[in-house]
């Protein structure tokens, strides 16, 4: 079995609680559930009695300790009771949560002979005639295909493709509720960037977008450019650049809100990675001078020995100007902001402490940051974001919308640049990002990407 | 450009009509387009005024000619009036005919960390510990793949991967339709049966069951045993058995109709493309014991130099045991059955009549038959269909299904077997296979291949 991290322990549960019908009586449960540190999602009302109201709770707990140990003191409530309690998660996810549609009506035989043979013949033909036809008489023009090898998945780690499967699903039902795009997860059992490239260049043309997914670095890079050398259509490395570009547009609307200018700004990314390397390339390009990147050995910086690879070595040249060395308590010190993409609960109160006044921390490692938000505030960042906020489901469903729409060859910084301004510009003025949950966001981001992809 | 045959000319037409609102008018334009050899699907009602009908029909024409003077013809019908002309084929097809849609409801940022992180984590982690659970929390155990490299797309023959991606779509909808199974086409750049057999066996484990569709012979048949020895899942490729399974059920059935047993009767097979090959395996396994197969050389027999390849070698030593020599006007002679898989209008009224007393004409070239069967009928044929009746659609929707659902590890004999007497059994008493419109019969053949399955 591969190696997986402990936070896999967390659990969903829908409760169903029956609760006193009187004045203040459904504070008093979310209280308690509250103090014992459960996170509560949606509360739905089921039914009344005359003494009593019945609801359900989707409650998220640490693990099944943490769990078993909140019903036991909402049990001492009195007059409170326990109805039910549900897997809700397993149960959603039950029969997977994607399936492919027909868009057409088959009532009878004259419409099978349109769809099928022979009709379908004269379709055939005309793409034989002209192949960009092919977008526009089949599913290929609306189609984005997320391929994995599960090496890297989610905060999970190398869990293998099975595994990764219901997380591949999670994406295509994002893609299509928020940008109405066919998302099709095809899982590679292999390890080899020969492998992986040259099935994906074989079967390429069946797809609009190949977006690679939750692939280990540094294969991801080695795949990302060779496929992009090898097929006509776009190659979107979402931990890379779908992070990248969320990060770069809270960097673009914090500055404004704390009135710093990126030239300026002394910048710390811990985490080399496929998210960190690929955040400190993008706001490399986008402006930003004074950049130190670190990983677990510590400051990348040029002649470094120990530890490094040809990804590393050519940020090497273009990072950490002045030769920073150390661990990252030592690099964090006088940086404006931290841009963590590394591990749970490795920064302190103590380095955010350390760094300039009200510094900018972004603790994205997912899904237990570096540091606790509101820990980091505590501390005296003037902003603090994990990775709930500052997440790449506000950039991929949008850049896919426009990038099909556009039939853009590839994904340029310029088109990446234009979502980050996008998201940054149409946050509420007290919001670092959008709101995820709002579809008028991605409808915006695609026109961004579009209007960028044609101006090119 | 690759060959593709003449037939790609035939197109669909809706054509709203005009048509006085009198006794006998429908019947008088349906018959003037009758006598122009218009083939008719479906008519609808569209509106009525006080002295009209407006109706859409829906019209097959063999080519643009063909058209053009069944048009000029209905012009000079007085009081009937051409409204408007649609390419109704096209129009069925643009964007596309399948979309990957969610099974889930996403209305709360509760269900976003449900379905995606941090939630879904959990169904990750049951799958690890137990990766047959993978059928259960995903879409792997009702997908099926539908991998081609169009080298061999119904009659129109090697038109590459894109021109093949609308035939593609029209399988899956079938799927969807009929068997409620997902069905993803994967097009396949290559001919080459390495790089073919390593793209699907790296990708197989998305996929329930890996369908082989359009390719040429032989490559197809490498591709298919060497694919079954690499991965856990069913590989079936539609063209050999689905199209010998259909064959076999009306075989059983007519022979029944005309009082024949299947150890006595005579046949000759013509073509030794990947379905011909399959059908002459599949009747020798179930007892057929007089089987000749012809190719374009001739009777294929043990010793034949010319125009071999190991697959015909196979066969040669298991059928012809006369050792007969010739052509198929040679070859015919005497037989009770013909069965083409081959070329359009191959087979002469004479050819027929030189078969023993009352034979049965299965003249399956798609889709122009090598002999229409009214024809055949005239020149004394107790029974002759052609490709629209003995179609493999019949087969493959209940067989995905089945398969799926007995988590069969390989479409075996036995499986197919089933899948044939069931049709037909289920066949009304003066039909050779049951109507493919009916649901009801793709839910049996499914039924039918998950007990021979499950009783294997």
């Amino acid at each position: 079995m591969r190696n997986v991290e402990k936070h896999i322990n967390k659990i969903v549960k829908k409760i169903r609680f029956r609760i006193p019908d009187v004045a203040g009586a459904l504070g008093r449960l979310t209280s308690e559930l509250g103090a014992n540190g459960a996170v509560l999602g949606d509360i739905t009302k089921v039914h009344a009695t005359l003494k009593y109201m019945v609801r359900d709770f989707i409650i998220f707990f640490d693990d099944k300790n943490h769990f078993l140990k909140t019903m036991s003191a909402i049990k001492k409530l009195k007059e409170y009771k326990i109805l039910a309690i549900d897997d809700e998660v397993l149960r959603i996810h039950e029969g997977g949560k994607i399936a492919v549609k027909s868009l057409v009506e088959m009532n009878s035989l004259s419409d099978l002979r349109m769809i099928y043979t022979p009709g379908v013949a004269q379709v055939c033909s005309h793409i034989l005639h002209n192949p960009s036809l092919a977008r526009y008489y089949t599913s290929i023009g609306n189609t984005v295909c997320i391929a994995t090898n599960g090496s890297a998945v989610l905060g999970l780690g190398d869990i293998g493709i099975l595994p990764a499967m219901p997380v591949m699903e999670g994406k295509s039902v994002i893609l299509n509720k928020m940008a109405n795009v066919n998302c099709i997860p095809i899982l590679m059992k292999s390890d080899d960037a020969d492998m992986i490239v040259n099935t994906l260049s074989c079967i390429a043309d069946t797809f609009g977008v190949i977006m690679i997914e939750d692939v280990k670095a540094p294969l991801c890079f080695e795949v990302e450019e060779r496929l992009q050398k090898k097929v006509k259509m776009p190659v979107f490395h979402d931990d890379q650049h779908g992070t990248a570009t969320v990060i770069l547009a809270a960097l673009i609307k914090t500055l404004k809100m704390t009135g710093r200018k990126k030239e300026k700004v002394k910048v710390v990314i811990n985490g080399a990675g496929a998210a960190g390397m690929a955040t400190c390339k993008m706001i490399l390009k986008y402006g930003f001078k004074n950049i130190v990147i670190c990983d677990t050995t510590g400051a990348i910086y040029k002649g470094r020995s120990k530890n490094m690879n040809p990804y590393k070595k050519e940020l090497a040249c273009l990072t950490n100007k002045k030769m920073e060395k150390g661990l990252l308590p030592d690099v964090i010190k006088e940086k404006d902001i931290f841009i963590g993409l590394s591990a749970p609960g490795i920064v302190t109160a103590e380095m955010v402490k350390s760094m300039n006044k009200r510094p900018i921390i972004f603790a994205l490692a997912n899904p237990i940051p570096e540091i606790h938000p509101k820990d980091a505030l505590e501390a005296g960042a003037a902003i603090a974001l994990d990775g709930r906020t500052i997440n790449n489901a506000l950039v991929f469903p949008g850049v896919m919308r426009g990038t099909l729409d556009a039939r853009a060859p590839k994904i340029t910084y310029r088109m990446k640049f234009a979502v980050a301004e996008k998201l940054a510009q149409i946050a509420n003025r007290n919001e670092c990002v959008p709101n995820f949950m709002n579809t008028a966001v991605h409808k915006e981001v695609a026109r961004a990407v579009f209007l960028a992809a044609d101006g090119k």
